[in-house]
């Protein structure tokens, strides 16, 4: 009988009309799986009378993949992947992250962004401040044909797996509760100038609310307030007045803070000569040690400001001319 | 000469008209932090005469956020999410994932999808096989303003953090080399036949290829073919001569394979009654034992067709109705 | 002389090489024809010396292209292209249109979108009141590969340019003062609900607004108000009192109006049998006088509801289903 | 009974619940409007009884304009639309245009693109050749806010129904047949050199079309030869190898012939004074005639080369600085 049945179903298989569905094949598979135990059947299929129904399927399926939408990044434009921390005021409660600043949780920050440079192609600068990072992409790059679905998730994955990866370089023996997640965003940049500001402005940013939050916490764990006192005190001051209660009160002078608070982290590359010795082997089958000089470009951090002319005149090799 | 210092850049500050720029008040700031020691100064400063770079600088910046665009996604269409492993084939070299299907490796990948499901809002359906997993947002979804940007970054992230959070559960003592990285795309579906052929595409193309994967290593480890050998003999075969070669030559029912394998893993929300006892305090300070029944939706994993009717007759919440 | 300067290009043209820019050569050949006179010149130029600067350019410039993007509409959606007159208040004024409404210019724009869905393709229905008409391309088209710039800018184009042209028919001996412009949009609809909400929020539209100049201009034209007393008149009214009006002191049932004003205009596609004689020659040389009739399809126009399902029972053919 | 019938009516739009669809509505107008005159109606309705089903309708289909999605284009890019005729080449030979040019054609071609200036805003700098003219956005304009439909509808549409308007300007009695049809498109260009290597894209392309086209006709023109022997003639012949078809054969000189025809047209806005009489009231009652001069812009022509850099250095104000 169980003979009869696979002859049955070679012949179905056989008869089966080209526009006929996978999915009333697989019914037909079913019932074949069903009756199992063909292991013993002792008459050999012929192999070629079986059309395949799996190619079939895929084609017939396959239209689908037409309703990808091409998101190219329009050429010549700086490509800006930024990530922002999601729910990271929970997270770093949760993780006790020290307050106004976490060292552990920057360098780690700076740790994923490294590894991002370096996984992925044509980053050319990075620049990261609290819980976000922007990635910065070269005008010219045609990674990923421009795709701006792929330069995003690619971003985003590489940072949150090294995130955790790297967790452990950072904060040692204290666990990581949970999985963090970070969204991402792709914005072109025209020009130089474009650029430069777009920088300026997560800088900006990153002074702004690092003076806020470095009185605000002195007030609250040298003078004692409540953050409801701190958050008052702080209503409608200007710049200036925070710097004043820093100083008249506490002795701060908030220029000597540390850079890597007040400026955030940039991250280039930086080209350097590496010099190793290498045995060579002459023609006449002496041996001989020879110094090879190479240039490596290696992922380089700073802490400074880059508003002002002085870091882009330093490093004139990040930015394309507008006009090439 | 401090105090004069600190008197001048007090007028400096009051006399910046405001279209000056930022970096121009930065450079004063240089000065002014190179001189330092600014802390003996023992005239007050007179808060109230700073004028506040800050603000002005982010506004002068600011301009930049205007080049972000609009990527939100049609209404009324489901947001299909879909990862795929970046260089997988060499990671699961690198991890010796065992040939043809690593159960490890393939539960990590499910266990990560999970935790995307529970993290973000709105996935009615995650579908995955081998190192890609798509996942469904239900077609009224309005999750972050329906900005495709976000979404598939959430996901990215949310998938790659978990992906080596979970790592010790299913590879225990052997380590994670290095942060993997997964790509994503956004591909919108108008109706419920679209996203149903979409799913079915994927779930062909698991069919595919475990039946050629699990031929090929079959001819390999237990037929003793090289793999250059066994790619020579399964070039130009179908389905039907693939089912052939693993019955008669291997005594293996392709059939009886792990739906795992065969099929890959579907992910839904389930509901579930949930009984829990409960101690009330009463009225007249007694207090009692109650049963409080809740439902409860969690995801449940499924290895089975979803190519067919009867998985989706068997699920009607899943999808909604096309003209609703 | 002019053999030698002539010479002398030809060497100049030999010599350039191939990242040389056409601009440049451009230069030469501007010396060239100041030099002039070259009529007379006596030695025949050896063709084939010349390389052809003018593929270099293009070639040279043709990476522009590349900036071009997609703007593919999305598969399996209703693409609605509809325009809107520009400034057209203004227009009517200038062209004297008739108060509430013109049946001329109401007539012209039937008339030009009438031309458009034949001059274009897979147009299935079009819907016009006021200065706007709405185009509906069938869900499946790929005329133009979906293309959205093409399709919107056809459709504006064709309407423009068939209002000039057809002007005469309608306003006679009127002149047309200027060419007017119409602007355009292209929005998708995923299902037949939405379509049918899209165009049933357009007849809305012009339900409220016809009602309100109905009122409007009969408190004007037959009241005696001024405009001002007759927008102070019907501010805060609502449809019932509008119609209250009308009935009360004009005696006028808005329900009788005519439905052009009340309703609009749509226009499908509809079937006709068209009979036409035509004469045959038979095989043995004599002729014959035989009736064909042929389906043909036309524009028809209809003012009618198309809120509610009647006319789209009566008309099945004009959408597709959601799920074909 | 038609008091009834009346009465009966206020009671059902009274009990009508806010979620009742417009169209259920619209089914009991039907009824009311087919039992008509309700004119000799003698109660007076009580008009605050009615609520308003319109506004109900409106909102309730509303929700579709939330399917519009955002076309803006990126900040800081040169915009640029291109039109291109449609059949243009059977348009040609319909109405008899003269090869390989017709100055009638290429004027209309003009005027309607001067028009396309004068009507739209942030036009710096057009150009045209044979049936097609691109017209250049300045970078910084936010004209319809940038939204990429607005701006290439509304040239395609002032410029048919231009090219309609003006066509008895420049054809005369010959009558135009139907409406022709133009699409278009939108490309962004980041730099200046990218604007600029566009233009030279579409000059280079004028170049080689026009020399082909002069040569062709000339062989078939003057030279007598079928327009197959024609083509045959010039397939793979280079620039240089036309030239000299030209020279040796017609004593014709390339660079001498139109410049319209070589280096097509290219419009831009130029500022001249002029000078008005003005008769002015002066206080003590007498008047006097004053000089008014203005600086006026207008649209001008040139047919001359853009590739190279003269043009631009003799007219400095068309493009703005990419880092300005």
């Amino acid at each position: 009988m169980k003979i009869i049945s696979r002859v049955f179903l070679f012949i179905i298989f056989r008869l089966v009309p080209r526009n006929v569905s996978w999915s009333s094949l697989m019914l037909v598979g079913k019932v074949f799986s069903i009756r199992g135990g063909v292991g013993s059947c002792i008459v050999r299929p012929l192999a070629r009378l079986f059309t395949c129904p799996s190619n079939m399927a895929k084609s017939k399926f396959e239209y689908v993949r037409n309703f990808e939408t091409d998101d190219t990044c329009l050429r010549n434009c700086y490509i800006v992947v930024r990530l922002d921390g999601r729910n990271f005021h929970k997270f770093a409660e949760q993780h006790k992250f020290t307050k106004p600043n976490d060292d552990r949780a920057l360098g780690l920050m700076s740790r994923s962004a490294h590894s991002v440079m370096e996984e992925l192609e044509d980053i050319v600068i990075a620049y990261g401040q609290s819980d976000e990072f922007s990635f910065v992409f070269k005008r010219t790059s045609t990674w990923f044909k421009r795709r701006a679905s792929k330069l995003m998730t690619h971003v985003a994955s590489q940072f949150s797996s090294s995130y955790v990866f790297y967790w452990k370089e950072f904060f040692g023996e204290q666990p990581l509760l949970y999985p963090p997640g970070f969204d991402g965003r792709v914005v072109l940049y025209p020009s130089n100038r474009n650029l430069k500001d777009y920088l300026s402005w997560r800088q900006a940013d990153c002074h702004i609310n690092n003076m806020y939050n470095t009185v605000f916490w002195t007030l609250v764990q040298r003078g004692g307030l409540t953050t409801v006192q701190a958050e008052d005190r702080l209503k409608g001051t200007l710049a200036a007045d925070k710097n004043e209660i820093l100083f008249s009160e506490f002795d701060i002078n908030y220029n000597n803070e540390s850079s890597l608070h007040r400026k955030g982290t940039t991250l280039i590359w930086e080209k350097r000569d590496e010099t190793v010795t290498k045995r060579l082997k002459l023609p006449n089958e002496e041996e001989k040690d020879v110094h090879v000089t190479r240039s490596r470009r290696r992922v380089q951090a700073y802490h400074c400001d880059i508003i002002g002319e002085q870091f882009w005149e330093e490093h004139p090799d990040i930015l394309e001319d507008d006009n090439s």
